[in-house]
């Protein structure tokens, strides 16, 4: 605790996948006053069909330059 | 803002899915009245070992007709 | 199942967070096909200093006239 | 890790959730090894009107006697 | 309702993600009283690179040794 | 998108949330390259006996001085 749950589009590298999460770490370590090990995040990544915004799908928006 | 997040067993359609999520976009869009911009869906699909309904796994659903 | 989720800031009526539930019901209903009673909807609602849009919490955002 | 994260109606008593928080908890350590200190549950309850099941509204189904 | 969801590295059995499921919808059955149709359980799964504990990602982990 | 959701124990100041939810917007900004109003988070806050870490409730974990 506490938990923190990310939901993503697809598409995002490794490297950039961590240093969020080692950022959002260290700003609840430090702002909250919790132990590093209580910390715990976990990326929910969803392909394009399976993720909408502003009423298109992520395969609408690519399609559309978005 | 709002931010909905589906979860929902392996199987559905493209067309399906995106359906529902055009559906629930337009339908905050017309009650809450937000920017269609701000409303995001996100599905987060389970393969049939990992979902569980009335005691039983998806895939021992399947099994049994259900 | 499905199961949906919505992250909601505080300040909706009854009326309006009653509406979206129902659309969004019989959205699933006659796009996958799926009893009523399978459909199961929560809103999580989030008081305004529990929430953040575009780097201002919903206090600010207010404050802000946005 | 893991983190479970449960949508429940208010309504339940102290007991009823710590019951089934322990239940759960016992089971994560027995069946996936884990130390418990890395097992965290979190119940986030829902006020009647922010729960729909069956395209009624947890105020609805009282009324209605379900 | 209700509904569990569970945020897990992946890497576990189907034999040990069925236990669990099980172990935690027959404690909601019978703590809550609730039918055992109404109790959904969905495991969200994160591949190692989506996932982060300790300030470590479950791929710096495994390397560690953790 | 992305879309961030923080499970809490109760208790943290408006202070705290704030800046912890600063932090991770900027992260975001600066890592994802995404605008910043496409950042949401939500902070869920579970009141002590809605909250279970290491088989105790956070209401048994203040009266063991955790």
């Amino acid at each position: 605790m506490p938990e923190i749950t990310i939901n993503l589009a697809e598409g995002r590298t490794e490297a950039q996948k961590t240093a969020i999460m080692r950022d959002i770490s260290a700003s609840l370590v430090k702002h909250l006053g919790v132990d590093p090990e209580a910390v715990v995040i976990q990326i929910n990544e969803a392909p394009p069909p399976n993720k909408m915004k502003g009423g298109m799908t992520f395969v609408e928006r690519k399609a559309a330059g978005k």
